[in-house]
């Protein structure tokens, strides 16, 4: 297969028009968002709406999380990530097959119809994971695509998947929220360096690879401006896998987190990842339980 | 003299009433901020004065500040602190001593006066620095009482001191701006620990002693919230010496500088550190060039 998108082969970085398209099928495959919004997620790259979730089922989301985060066997498992330089979890991956509520939320039509409409296809989820920012010293997680990592390190094909991110927590200016640069999903950046082996190890604490060039972010940023997500909890942003984010460090009191989602289309299965190395494995990337998501009976 | 705001030996951390004056002299000592300013400043710890410079005056002192940045000399002076694990340059001390325009910034009215008035006696400069937030990788300064610092370390007796913070380029939500707890410089927060020998060598760079508990900053924020200086370039906030502040990094790909003014008292100079130990260095701390200052005369 020719690679539309080469990145980390020590070369220059570069800038590579997208030859995806970011709405597939004329979003006629499912009908959850109103042509405007589905019109601004095309142009920006994500979208944000407000208070999607009462704040009773919120609560039930959070509590399960806290849960999983006391929970010792939690602790101990290879889904957990801590903050670089502390002990302090940073993330849990896997949610969706952890915990009874956060296993029900991939599938709540919700998000997955929106997902449906937007990929064109039915869905699978890559890849879940709640990111909780502790209160005085969550640290920032740097500018990157998420699609950049799912190529090169999972074998991502196309850009064909999206993340949906439930905030479980109010996201402030303070808090450390999603940041993203309007536009930034059009082009992608081929990044400048090579991939250690088992380079997830590390990444995930702290992203050293893998990360767009300043004067390419710069000049995007330019183009399209920085927005963040600062929202009630409840509230649910949708982004494509090759929008640029970010998001700084909490240095309020208060805690954050956000569950993510990450809803690829089924004919956009993983392939050999395109730095030629092992895949990385099945909690951070899924390549056995891909099958299509029906949605969830909604209570009547 | 006995301490009233005893911090850092070690017992458990406190909440001691503030027994000094915010505002001395009922603000009849110099006549520059109305009384709404007056009492808006009391009552929150700090004021934020929108556009006080013009285009050309920060242009120029952001010209100047860039040039010290890079002047070799400098670079390799005491004055200078680096980034915690890199290089970059985060501060500069003793800038109203380098540069010209920085030279004149302290005796400039429009400041002066504030600061002659806030403080009801005649003042000179405690120290000075141009705080620098490098693009895509400025650190965060940790939560702080500026006084709880200068008591303890520098020996300055009581809470008569005052920051104007002159703002060099836009201070945005994305690039770190200054944050603070309205209303925290009524409590001086009693810090647990005790101070390394010359702890101003790591404690520029990234502070972890003379920090607040966590259990006090957040029963503050909750009091009275958190604000950032969200504002223009040519900005200018003047806040009290115990206001809680921090900055978060700066993840924009545009730097942020800001220049930090600290006005004393001449009725509240340094007296031996209430540490015990050795003072901090002059350019950290003046002891020796505290005259008065006097007004720059205005070009008509």
């Amino acid at each position: 297969m020719r690679d539309s998108y080469v990145s980390r082969v020590g070369r220059a970085a570069a800038l590579i028009a997208r030859c995806d398209p970011v709405v597939y099928e004329e979003g006629q495959y499912a009908h959850a968002l109103t042509p405007e919004q589905l019109q601004s997620y095309e142009q920006n790259g994500f979208l944000v709406l407000p208070e999607v979730l009462t704040a009773q089922e919120v609560n039930a989301l959070r509590e399960e999380a806290t849960s999983l985060e006391n929970n010792p066997a939690v602790q101990e498992g290879k889904e957990v990530i801590r903050e670089p330089g502390g002990t302090a979890l940073r993330s849990i991956f896997r949610v969706h097959q952890l915990g009874r509520r956060l296993a029900d939320l991939p599938r709540d039509p919700r998000f997955l119809e929106v997902a449906r409409q937007i990929l064109g296809s039915e869905v699978y989820i890559h890849q879940s994971r709640v990111n909780m920012k502790p209160a005085l010293d969550g640290k920032e997680f740097y500018w990157h695509s998420d699609f950049e990592t799912w190529h090169v390190e999972d074998g991502m094909p196309a850009m064909r998947a999206l993340s949906c991110s439930v905030l479980l927590t109010d996201n402030t200016p303070f808090n450390g929220p999603l940041t993203l640069i309007p536009g930034s999903h059009r082009q992608f950046v081929a990044c400048v360096g090579e991939t250690p082996e088992e380079n997830y190890k590390t990444s995930l604490r702290r992203q050293d690879i893998g990360v767009p060039d300043p004067l390419s972010l710069r000049m995007l940023a330019e183009q399209g401006g920085l927005q963040a997500v600062t929202a009630p909890a409840g509230s649910v942003v949708f982004f494509d896998c090759n929008t640029l984010h970010s998001s700084g460090g909490n240095l309020s009191p208060w805690a954050r987190s956000n569950v993510f989602m990450v809803y690829n289309s089924v004919e956009n299965q993983l392939v050999a990842p395109f730095h030629g190395m092992a895949p990385r494995p099945e909690h951070i990337a899924a390549r056995k339980d891909i099958k299509a998501l029906s949605a969830l009976a909604v209570a009547a």
